[in-house]
C-alpha cells in the first residue's frame, strides 16, 4: 500500500482541536536517582482531556463529519481510552455515541464514558470483538464508525503531538512512541519526518503483542493468534494497512519491553514525578529506562507518556471515605 | 514580632537550589467540564522531587550549614513530606540524618525515608510529640536540628517558587496557597508582595485545623486543643512567630475549606487532569472551586498544589502482580 498523510493535514487538524484539546507539556527531568538516560525527557499527554492522546484524532475526525452524519449519531469500539475519547468529543459538539466495549473493561472506564452520556454496551472477550459487533451495529442502522485507528484523520489528529513537540523542543533528536494499532506513531512519524528527517523515531511493543513488530518483519500486515500483557490498550492483534505503511516508510526502530519492564517503569513514573499511569502510558519509557533502546546516540530524547487513566478509584474512595 | 526577608535571600536560596531541585510547570487549565473559575491555572509543585514543596527550604537551608555541622549530622521532625525532603537532601550532600515521626505516619512514607537512607523512629501521636523528642535528641547530641517550617532558610527556599511563578506568569493576579505551619505561604507572599504588590495571596487553611486563621484573629500566635483534618501535612497545631509575622503583613486574606470540599478537590484534579495527589494538596484548589475564595475579581489566579505523595501503592502493585 503506498500511502501518505501530507502536511496540511496535520496543520488544519492542528486548527480543528484547538477549541477542545490541551497543549500538553514536556516535563523537565527528574533529579533524583541517576538511573535513566541522561537529557531524556517526557511528553506528558497524560494530561490530555479524558486522560490519553485519542481525543486527538477522534476530534479531528467528528470535526469533519457532515451535519447529517453529527444528526444520526456515531458508532466506535474500544479498550477504553478511545471509546471515552469519542464520548468527550460527542458530547461537546451535540452528537449521539454508542461505545462498545470487551467484557474486560474496567468499571471505572464504563462509567467514564457514561459520564459524558454515551451508551455504552460490553461485548466480547477482546478488543475486535467490540470491534465487530460495532461495525454491525453501525451498518445496520446507518451510524457513522468511528474507528480507534485506522482514518486518515485519525491520524493528522494524533500527528498534532509532533507539531506541539517541535515548537516546544526543537532540539529533540529521538522520540519513542508505544504501539497499539499503530495509529499515534503512525501520525507523529509522519508529521516529524516530513518536517526533520534527523529525528529518530523509536516504536515500542509489549513483548506479548508485537503486532507491528512482527508486520514489519513479515513485510506485510500480519495477524496475531493471541496477546497478552498489562498495558491492555496496546493489546491489538493486528495493525492496519495505513498505519503500517507509514511506521514501515516514516519509523527508524521497533523494540519490545516485558511487562516486568512496564509494570517498572509505571512505577518509577510514580517515584520520580509522581505521575499516576496506566501501564500502557509507560511502556515507551521502559524501553529508554531498562535497555531495549540504545540511547546513547541521542542528546535529547524524549519519551511520549500517551495514557493515564490508572484505577485510582480506590484511593479517591479512601480520602472520601475519611472526611470529618 | 516585626520580622522580615529581604529579596536577595530568596535569590541566593534559588542559586543554591538549582542542582537539587525542578522548576516545576504551570498547567494549561482544562477544557472538560465548565465547574472551575474562569483562567484557573495551577501551579503543579506536586513533580517537585520527593514530592512536594519541601525540599526548597530544606535545601537552602543544609547547604549552608557548616562542614563540622554537615559531618555530625542532622535531626529532623515530620509529618511526612518535610521527612521525605531531608532525607533526600541529606543524601545528595553526604549529611547523616534521624527522621522523627508520629506513630500514624504511612508505611509507604516511612519506606521512602528510609530508602533515601535516612534512620527513622516513629514517636507519638501527633506532629508536636515527634517535633519535641526530636529536638531533644538533637540537643543531646549535638546535631542540627532542621525546622519543617520555622526557619529563615527553609522561608526563602519556599519563596523560590514565587520567583518561578514570576517568571512563567507575569501576568498572574492572585495566589492561593495552603497553610500548614505557615512557612510555605510565608516565604511565597513575601517574595511575591515584594516585587509586585498587587498580587492578591488567599490562604487556605482546613477547617479542623486553622491555626494561622485563628492566630490572625486574636492578634497572637495560638496554639489549637485539637486538629482534625484529612489534610494530613496541614494539621498543625500552632504556626511560628516568623511565619505569623509575614502572614499578618503579606497575605490578603485567610479563608477554611472543609474535609469534604478538599476529598472533592483531590477527586477532582484526578478525573479532570490526571494528577494524583494527597489531601493537602488540593486544599488550595478546593478554595478556588467551591466558593470559599471570591474568585470573580481576578483573571489570572494560580493555585498551588503543593503536594502529590498519594497512597498509589496498591494501584502499583496490582500492575506488578500481572506481569506475566
Amino acid at each position: 500500500m503506498d500511502y501518505d498523510v501530507p502536511l496540511e493535514a496535520f496543520q488544519q487538524a492542528r486548527a480543528r482541536l484547538a477549541p477542545y484539546t490541551r497543549h500538553t507539556p514536556i516535563a523537565p527531568w527528574p533529579l533524583l536517582h541517576d538511573d535513566a538516560p541522561a537529557g531524556l525527557r517526557l511528553k506528558l499527554e497524560n494530561m490530555q482531556v479524558v486522560g490519553s492522546f485519542k481525543p486527538r484524532g477522534v476530534c479531528n475526525h467528528m470535526r469533519q463529519l457532515a451535519p447529517e452524519q453529527r444528526k444520526r449519531g456515531v458508532v466506535a469500539a474500544s479498550a477504553g481510552n478511545h471509546g471515552l475519547a469519542v464520548a468527550y468529543v460527542a458530547r461537546q459538539l451535540g452528537v449521539p455515541a454508542i461505545i462498545y466495549l470487551p467484557e474486560v473493561a474496567s468499571a471505572d472506564r464504563v462509567a467514564r464514558i457514561q459520564a459524558w452520556g454515551a451508551v455504552v454496551v460490553q461485548y466480547g472477550e477482546v478488543y475486535e470483538d467490540a470491534h465487530k459487533m460495532a461495525l454491525e451495529h453501525a451498518a445496520a442502522e446507518e451510524l457513522t464508525y468511528v474507528h480507534s485507528f485506522d482514518s486518515e484523520a485519525t491520524l493528522a489528529g494524533h500527528g498534532t503531538l509532533g507539531l506541539e513537540m517541535l515548537d516546544d523542543m526543537p532540539e529533540m533528536d529521538c522520540l519513542l512512541v508505544a504501539i497499539g494499532g499503530g495509529g499515534l506513531i503512525a501520525g507523529i512519524a509522519c508529521l516529524l519526518k516530513k518536517i526533520n528527517p534527523q529525528i529518530k523515531i523509536i516504536g515500542v511493543e509489549p513483548a506479548g503483542a508485537p503486532s507491528m513488530y512482527r508486520s514489519i518483519q513479515a513485510g506485510h500486515v500480519i495477524s496475531l493468534p493471541e496477546v497478552r500483557t498489562i498495558a491492555d490498550t496496546l493489546a491489538t492483534r493486528s495493525v492496519a494497512e495505513r498505519t503500517f505503511a507509514l511506521t514501515q516508510r516514516y519509523v527508524d526502530d521497533i523494540v519490545l519491553v516485558t511487562d516486568a519492564q512496564i509494570a517498572a517503569a509505571t512505577r518509577w513514573l510514580w517515584s520520580e514525578c509522581n505521575q499516576l499511569v496506566e501501564p500502557s502510558g509507560a511502556a515507551a519509557l521502559a524501553a529508554a529506562l531498562y535497555g531495549a533502546a540504545d540511547m546513547n546516540p541521542y542528546q535529547h530524547p524524549v519519551a511520549l507518556i500517551c495514557g493515564g487513566n490508572a484505577p485510582a478509584e480506590p484511593v479517591l474512595a479512601a480520602y472520601s471515605g475519611l472526611t470529618r
